[in-house]
């Protein structure tokens, strides 16, 4: 579908590098679900709300800020879980304080319980919210909120 | 209600210092919602959800650790927004770290993007996790969460 | 007296933790005068300029949490003297910050020619001034300047 | 028993927040036996040397302050294990230094072994000694180091 | 009139680098008074009360040591604004150590809540005491506590 | 052209992640000029002096990098705008540091006056120079002083 | 070959940016040998031990991840040289830590005698063990250990 | 000439301590231009642009301080080589700051490349831009900079 | 006595550099008892309760170590006051750590009431307990709280 | 064999402290291997080259640095595990620059896996290379990388 | 005498802020020693050896600077204390650097014994070398320091 | 001699680890002088006066804090050249600090100039004074400095 013809509103869903591996990767940190069924659950919650989803995994810094500079601009919201680049990427916090798009960032273990070098973000200050600790669940709870903004923005039915 | 007749489940909600000043404090970082009014947005959720809420505002340490004490071995969770106890008070990490409730920590501004002091909480290693910036609407998403677990547990009709 | 009654100006007078054992505590550092002499000099000075004092002394954050939020809406300015908590109390600041009245901050001693914890204070900030190493004295200059911001206001006849 | 007809030597034992819990809270770092356990043996060795306890657990700072406040003057010894106040109180350290009666620190576990934030103690530098990693019996062991101050001081048959 | 012939008491008064161009510089953070006006209200306080001023200002940190140095010794106190000195002049730290005359450090916005580099003052630790926050009236509050000393020293009528 | 027929001397232009938002990216802060008419001016003044330019933007690490292997070695100068990469990209600095084109550092705005993290570059040490402040001039004063040197060194009509 | 019809054990081996310029880059540094020197010299004792090398090099993090995903999970193990990486890219780390295969971390250099910033490696944590300074030769070390180590677990005859 | 009857637009040059010495002072670090010599050509600049230089090297930070009062008010820009100033001088920043006079920091020697003391600036915040490692050219370049601002804001003919 | 047919349980007794001149050295800090009275106390304790102890006193960390290796796999616990060891030699605390027998650390005086670089020891962490500021009691104490251990795990009655 | 008539290489192989209780010290850290194996193996393999071995164990840092001192002259390699003094002689580090041997430094375990205070060495910065983590057949590869040394500079047949 | 007419060699002596209040100020900490006898007893000891000295005492920072710039370029050695200007003053580093004289660093104090800002100075790395602790006596040893080096370099008899 | 008889008074000598190296370890940075040369100056002077000196080297820490055990006590002085341990062995310090001797530091080279962990002793805050960068003629310069003292105090015909 064209840009120009988008009539559902869009969410940006990215997932950074490793995350492919979730479910495979360390599981007693990361959980057993996979990153094909967190993107399935989210793809049905927004076919349920009439929200399109864009989801993109990538191990390359460049690829999620060239994401959200084409979709960051249009966006309803994006939903980031940066994985390692959270802690030095000032190029994808740059990219997301670029762009009007609200940005939620989730991180499927608790952070804070695990080693310091976890503890800071150079994301989340110029994220909207953060979500921390609630594994697969939590990228459910940030469309939430985004689809709740979207009802209260009236965005939904934009053009 | 006697704590032995309990049948509801139950869930503790605790507000730190200076959060009775919401709604009235600095209204550009903390917005416009009174905590009664979200006191009483957490009240309907559950009710309607069969789950009982025991809520408490307090600006002194002691009165939270005290709560947490009472609730924390026979609550399906704790809600805690510390206020600024986030920053130094190992007592009340302690706390939560004794009891086996699971707690999720609740900031409604952006803490990563306001002053340097704000960006360490000393209890978050022991939450189960962590929502930041969500205004109001942070606690409605942790109750939810919770609601979930407790779903899932099928701790709600535990007697 | 009734607050709604009130007519005269009103000042808040704040002791924090161990200041009740002034006199008594380590006279060398902290001066011979005890609180109560402070403290009456402090209401007949009040009492000749037509101001009333509320003063509290307390060993707990969360009592002097409340007196500010209490007080800190209708006072023509705060004498806070935080004692220990100025080094960590953030609670402490987030009440003054959150209220309108103007705070004066106010330590007996030198505390920049103490131990290095005592260099900072989390207070500072947030205060309209500071008044360090003027000992008892430091109360009345503090006064003093409120009860010339209240000619200069024309609040002393507020109704 | 009024102050004013005490023949008997005193000594104050302080436990700080959420020592209430011990034995019930994370044994395998704070053991098995309950505070009420210690309290009772420290009461036993008390009563067969003809000294008189005065014990008190609070979670609130302001209440370990002012117990020191009242018996700080008059005590042959405080044995108060600060919990996690240890990290930040600078209130109750100073409560300690401005009183006569020598304090002894206890922890119950070796905080030298556990997270980076308890290796530090804002109380130590005014106590006479501390007393770290023995569990219950380093309560013991405090109580029977200043029962031998007393006998050597003659305190113990004090007027 | 020669130092030897001196009858009144003597206060020196010494204005740091860029304060000459106060009223002029940056008005929102140091205010609209002009430095000359600051010195006329001290010279009249001065005059009423029997003592002599001594005011300097100089962008040169060797000439404030020197004034430091030649006035030092008889002078009943020092008013010293050390302007961005404050943060690194250890000379002129050294100076009013050097010297008898007790001095009172002045800064006229509140430095606590600005850049980070203006929070350490290495002169705090030498002087009597320190005012910080009260702009322009913050000199008279001074000058009002040494008349103050002066008139307790008996030393006003000094021959 | 074929690198081995090139007869002007070549001037390596590269920009860092997200500079391509330039003009529609944070306009107060990076200005309202696009990267486009930063470069026709480049590409301007370049054919006035008879030098090619090879103009880069990349928000890949990896293709900043293989630009400086590529013309490292035979361009008469690099004029690197690494962005967000300035703090932590030491891979950057490796490959500026690796070939013997001189590299000249550009920061549109005056990152000193920014964050603190951005205070730091990991590539100002083997930079030859660094221009910051200057907006899109800071471009034009970096290829001018490239021109001079291409100049004086005679390297203009290289074969 | 396709995977599944592998015979022959797989060591993965990877060069991280910049190192495609060995040998013509800083040669008192990194030595005169090239990369494809090391290569072949490192395919030949692999050729002689009947097992097969899959070489990479970039300068993209993210296809130096990708390499560890596909191979990690097969491979008998991984010499890794990550370049600069290795003092920033936790995303690296991440993805080592994620996959079975034992890495062996390698400097050509003596890190430990360079710039400071290059003292601490992001990636030894997660590495089996660690060859600094042995130039060209510390591959082949490497490569010999991991070879013991086939031959040790009787991994080289897998199927 | 006096000020009032001045009609060419004024940019001020302030050499800061040693730099007198330039040319005579470790060669291979500053390079074997002397400041006349570079005085000469800025004033030769100048004069082809109808353009009048004040230009001073004082090793007094007084003496910079003072020729900023003087002239930052009228004129068109400052260029400054601080010198070591650069790095402690928070008198010399205020007094740029305080100034309206746009402010150019230049530095002879890439200070990036020496000891980790000069990678510091307390101006560089306040200037507007930044000229470091291009030796005496930088002056020019800061020269043809400001040049092309008067020419833009038509303020070379002034009055 | 060979160790073979050791009898009655024993404690390891070791004291690090300078305690051998305990009683002579800056008596107001470490107090006037010499270590031979402490040796003789401590002798005729275990004495009394049929348990040997092995003392030595060097002033060579190696010595030190040396008795660890020999008696720390046989002794029913050692006291241990490392002297200045305490602040830097992890080669004690490993041999500490390397063996079986519980380790008592001792500090004569109040480390942390004196210099900072003696609040921290690399000793504690791998101790099973401290004492610290009880003077020469303190030896006393530990060799009760070891004896206790004796008795009750009937170790003392071994054969 | 006195020294003067040595034919053969030498190779000189320091255990510092504890490694004498290799195999019986925490050996899921440090492997079930004693050091009379590491040492025998060495020996063997050295035999198998005609190279002659020096190998020492000591707890005492001297007698680790008399033994580079006797034979750092005319060795043909170091290979050294300082163990714990790995992290704070600098005295160590001193004999090994001070001598013309190379070493080769060797940590059994991987030291940048466990506590912090292990990721630092004093000794790599003056070693040819470090080996890590490859338990006690790093020190084989050390060898047969020294080895390999003599093999290329002919050292082998000295005289 | 005109120094083209100079026939004895030259040592400059410096003597930095607060120095000309030797033995009135702080006597405890810098002797009873006045400058003018210091300043006496190096020019007698100077005479003796044909040697003539400039001597200069300024609290400027900038007339030191000056007064090395004059003399460093023929003068024997350089006596310098600092004073105060030791811990920051990285312009008269960059003077002693500048000049071929080689510089003495004297403190009266042992610095390292004071408060931690003393222990740090920015001079003595480019000093010749650094004489602290030996009071008054301090100069006259590095007098005698460089008469010898006078009397080996055969330089006092120059011409 | 034995110690009862002694007539002339005692100066202790003291070398620490790697100075027996001197004149053949690192000439640029030590020079060319040997230890023995030193010595026998020392010794050479020392006859001259009537003072006996007793001298030692010694790579064992241990073995220097016996030294001053043994002399410290009834030496004039302490010449003291801790060499590497001046940055760890507080043992020295301690040893230093315990007796009356006064302890002269040395240091052959400028310890400011070189590497960072080498500009701080813990030795320096107890001794009288320090001789950094004199080379081997800073043991004469501390040698005829204390011989003054002794002559001052008439300690040269002590008995």
């Amino acid at each position: 579908m064209s840009e120009s013809t988008r009539r559902q509103p869009l969410i940006l869903v990215l997932h950074g590098p490793n995350l492919n591996l979730l479910g495979r990767r360390e599981p007693d940190i990361y959980g057993a679900t996979t990153l094909d069924e967190i993107d399935q659950r989210l793809s049905h919650i927004a076919a349920e709300h009439g929200v399109e989803l864009s989801i993109t995994q990538s191990n390359y810094e460049g690829a999620l800020v060239d994401q959200i500079h084409r979709y960051g601009w249009i966006a309803a919201g994006i939903i980031i879980n940066p994985g390692a680049l959270t802690h030095y990427s000032i190029a994808l916090r740059d990219a997301i304080a670029a762009v009007p798009s609200p940005a939620i960032e989730i991180h499927l273990s608790n952070v804070a319980a695990r080693e310091p070098f976890r503890h800071h973000s150079v994301i989340a200050a110029v994220a909207r919210g953060t979500l921390t600790g609630f594994g697969a669940t939590g990228y459910e709870m940030a469309l939430h909120y985004l689809l709740d903004t979207i009802r209260q923005d009236g965005k939904a039915n934009g053009d």
